[in-house]
């Protein structure tokens, strides 16, 4: 029984050890596993982006913990989630929105036994999420946790322009484009460039050259071989940016 | 039995993994909870403001490592203590004052047989630290590690104003008072401005509003709504403020 | 069966989190150690170096899954080792070879059953390395992951001047000497100083003071006592510098 835990609480408080804590005095078997706790804070979206590229490679089972709450304490509410193979834990806020197709089974947490006591307004994460979490990977039913609810919120899918979803550490910029959108002849119009060329490897982009790969994630990146294309095109997370090609323009 | 670790280390240099590579080859079983890595170099009122907020969500048995030392060498005593709960290790210099109580069982790491021979003058936490956790982790008895000592080093407690305790990763300011130390008119002055709203969740706060909450540590926080207080009020750890209160001038 | 893991990939992207599920979908039981995701991207020498500080601290069968890897889905070779007391998973390209003497065994990853499906050109981390040491951890024989090679990329062993190898999160410099390479009245000259003074511990050095020092690594340190002596200096990792001594002018 794995826990993954994802938040924007950084590493240096000891909020998540502390959801630790509170998940190993429920379940002491339980292995838990850090997605990231580098989320921007409050940054949903980015969540959700981590979530949707990770938990694919986890086995059946596995308990997603998410924590990125910027509404915590207020009407936004508080679910568990199946979706068949893994299930989820958090806010009803988007979080995990990408990882929940239209048949996912929904739950809102009301079972005040699962709770630890007395539940602050401020940190849902240790007195809601993780000992819900926590119980769920000790087998606990969905159905325990609270009623089930049809609806709910999902972030709006990205329309309009191609966007940069994601920065890496390695400065590869992780765009919104699938590798089927474009076409062989297509050219990224980005911060004053124009990327066309393809590479399958970072490592066969010539020095100082900009190049479209497809990324580990799924997605299309714009990258240079061991160089940041993010410090070199000084574009952060949300940039959006131009797609052409010949065929487009017929 | 779980191990949690609190260091002033950082994740990019391999001390913490070392130290778990020398726990886990006394101590198979054990499970790893790090606490947090990223307390300020040297600070020990840091390190013990991050023990004193997590351990309580810890099962009973669980044994805290805490490496922040930079008596490392000195004259400063190696010790191992209980608190009737939980166990510590570490140095003698207030890391674990705030977890400790006057009835609290300390004893003096002297059983060189517990010991990474040879012990370093630059490294407790690899060479006495770790392999001692391990081995009471491991059922070991805490007589076994040395001979009893009836004082410890504490931190000095807070007096005289208000004080910034910690500014968590959101740029909230915990500050050291508790919530009964407010009267329902007190008044926070801090860095030029007046903060005597009250909020019960963060997400309650206005745009742009300061405003005073119970926090998850159970102190008193000056904070704001998805906005960092602390680049805001442009402060930092340690900024002395003050309350007033009408009942309190009478 | 411990696995450690050591990378570039910084711990804000999935990137370490999907290789950690890569390897609980095939070993539910192994322990997995972060070593160090911090090494600066692309720097396989500062990757070497974490390792070789590391690895001996942990049990025989341990698996050390390394990846620094900026030639990933280029020629570079993907193997296994062993260097009789522990086994070593990633890139042929010097990461390894502080820790593998002349008798290792090395081998060719090679066997695609154990690969995970398809294989990207741009993760080796998650399609080859990860699933590679899970199953070596779960028990499968060296030879079975592809064919015995008998050469492997060295780093080129230092030589010339002495140098800065490290800096660690304190500000000491972990120089390229042992101490064992200094005579008692050896000098460093580095940045516009002389550091002469020996010190055992960190914190017997007086306000101000350079010293050098015996550091855990095993390696000389440039150290101050609660002062980043790489701050003090503005020295970074490469500086070379130049160690005097009366006997060697002789």
């Amino acid at each position: 029984m794995i826990i993954t835990l994802t938040t924007d609480f950084g590493l240096a408080d000891p909020y998540v050890g502390i959801m630790k804590g509170v998940i190993l005095a429920i379940a002491p078997e339980a292995r838990l596993i850090d997605l990231s706790h580098g989320v921007a804070s409050h940054d949903v979206m980015e969540g959700a982006f981590v979530l949707s590229s990770a938990v694919r490679y986890f086995p059946a089972g596995t308990v997603h913990l998410g924590v990125v709450d910027p509404g915590v304490g207020s009407e936004r509410r508080p679910i568990a989630a199946s979706n068949g193979r893994h299930m989820f834990v958090g806010p009803d806020n988007g979080l995990f929105s990408l990882c929940l197709g239209d048949d996912a089974e929904l739950h809102h947490l009301q079972n005040e036994d699962f709770f630890l006591e007395p539940v602050s307004e401020t940190f849902h994460g240790r007195d809601m999420f993780a000992p819900v979490a926590a119980r769920l990977a000790m087998g606990a039913a969905l159905e325990a946790v609270g009623p089930r609810v049809y609806d709910f919120l999902r972030l709006i899918p990205l329309s309009g322009p191609p966007t940069i979803l994601h920065v890496d550490k390695f400065g590869n910029l992780v765009t919104s484009l699938r590798p089927e959108d474009l076409w062989p002849d297509s050219v990224a119009r980005i911060a004053g460039h124009e990327v066309g060329t393809r590479r399958r490897a970072y490592s066969e982009g010539a020095s100082g050259e900009l190049f479209l790969i497809n990324g580990s994630s799924g997605y299309v990146e714009i990258s240079m071989n061991r160089t940041s294309a993010a410090d070199h095109l000084k574009v952060e997370r949300g940039q959006e940016f131009n797609v052409e090609s010949g065929r487009q323009k017929q």
